[in-house]
């Protein structure tokens, strides 16, 4: 099976108090996209402008990405540039240029709408919608969020929960969304909301799973130098997605393991800047590092 | 095996937004010994005013803990005041009154002297320095320590590092300790001060280990509600040396597993005021929670 990967494909210029890295590829879908490509075929639907560089078409077709629903408009490439502090774990926006993205409107081509697996990646929930409305009966659908929509699109987002199968969001955002400081508490309002499956991403402490067969603690792949974490958190969901669409069976018998799989596959995105890494690693040094990560967690 | 604790004895007042809980037993070797009990026999070196409650002293006996290092002094109880703010995370220091503990100086009784199995549970340096002083050949030397002992002791800490096998510290610290902001980074820093064994405490995100076989990656039991987590941090490391101290063969065999039934220990621990829950429950529901970590963790 293919996933249908929607959300941003953007440029990042990203700053760290070592160097510049101007013009990256970036967004939510890219990074998910390439994740998911290792382990089943991806249809990205996406937005670029006309001075979207020609190498990085080329890297989305590297990796056996269907790029039919890719628009290409008139007008510049979504830029967003970003520094770090020295810790890796502050970032702050220097500049955000929407360009064609600002009049976005996912448009799914035929192919596209009969789509199983879908991950909406981070975007705005009136779009997650959009694309939902095209689809004839999808299988799972997951979608991904930033405290962004939870201040300026709440509304939105609560009525897409009902809408999912899965829903991942990060531990600062769960609190954002239920006031709970308790991590497993604020997963027990979110149910409530409507997913089935809720997962929390907590960084480098790994992240967490709540569905019908109780939790799933997802450990993070120990790394010693983090180069850059941005689309880490989308790493992981499209590692996961992908992972997921190649499983035969019920998704509850997989859902762990594909979690794990998403885990190691953002452990590389973190090790480089942008795709820088991702990019350049096989499947199966993805899967020495699921091996490794069942013994580091085996008591 | 038994195992030697030596740390503090104190009465703790805590004070949540729910409610106030004046004089309970405290103090990190308390937390540590009645975690340990549930494993092996425990002998507790300590101090304590003439104001010692008996019915505390009734409390350790139950757990069959050794009180023959315990010194009853003239004068008050180390006495200890915290606040928490409604997350349960930012605890701040109402009061510190040293009493007793103030001129302590560990005696360890001559049937103490050969133990093998020694926790140095959080107390300065300088104790903890003095009680390795008393041992014959202790077969595994772990100490804990605090962010206090950090600022104000640090070239003693340093020193003992050299003496122990393992060194337990949170996150925080052992950031503090090394400047480093990734703890695997931190994590080699600190083995190059002198332990082979460096566990990293991080709260409701569980702990690491690391050691000559690698790091292990411990799972905190989830909770969906934290009722104190004063002594978690005790009771984790003194469950684990309990644990340990009833293993035979090579102590590398068992650490893991060991960890696990302290974070498990340290679980209960939170669920209650003080030593409330944990004085309450059963080895078996130690060990029905582990078994719910390994299921929990399964992948």
């Amino acid at each position: 099976m293919s996933v249908l990967i929607v959300g941003s494909t953007a440029l990042d210029s990203i700053k760290t108090p070592h160097r510049e890295n101007p013009r990256l590829l970036g967004g939510s879908a890219s990074h998910a996209a390439v994740a998911a490509s290792f382990f089943s075929p991806v249809k990205l639907v996406g937005v670029v402008g006309d001075d979207f560089p020609k190498k990085y078409l080329s890297l989305y077709r590297r990796h056996k990405i269907d790029l039919e629903g890719l628009q290409q408009l008139e007008g510049k490439t979504f830029h967003w540039s970003g520094e770090y502090e020295v810790n890796m774990n502050n970032r702050r926006t220097l500049l955000t240029e929407l360009g064609v993205f600002e009049t976005f409107t996912p448009a799914l081509p035929k192919a596209y709408q009969a789509s199983e697996f879908v991950l909406l990646a981070n975007i705005a929930p009136a779009l997650q919608h959009h694309v939902l409305n095209q689809m004839r009966r999808p299988k799972f659908v997951v979608a991904d969020t930033m405290d962004l929509w939870l201040n300026i699109a709440l509304n939105d987002l609560l009525k897409l929960l009902k809408r999912l199968d899965g829903f991942v969001l990060n531990d600062s955002e769960a609190h954002q969304l239920t006031k709970e400081d308790n991590v497993f508490a604020a997963i027990k309002k979110i149910h409530k909301m409507g997913p089935k499956y809720v997962i929390v991403k907590k960084g480098s402490h790994g992240s967490i799973l709540s569905g019908p067969r109780g939790f799933f603690v997802c450990p993070a792949y120990p790394l010693s130098k983090v180069v850059d974490p941005t689309g880490a958190g989308d790493s992981f969901v499209g590692g996961m997605m992908g992972c997921l669409a190649t499983a035969r069976g019920p998704i509850e018998n997989h859902l762990r393991r594909a979690m794990v799989y998403g885990s190691v596959t953002a452990s590389f995105c973190c090790e480089g800047f942008g795709l820088n890494r991702t990019t350049k690693i096989k499947r199966s040094q993805i899967d020495q590092r699921v091996k490794e990560l069942e013994k580091l967690t085996d008591f």
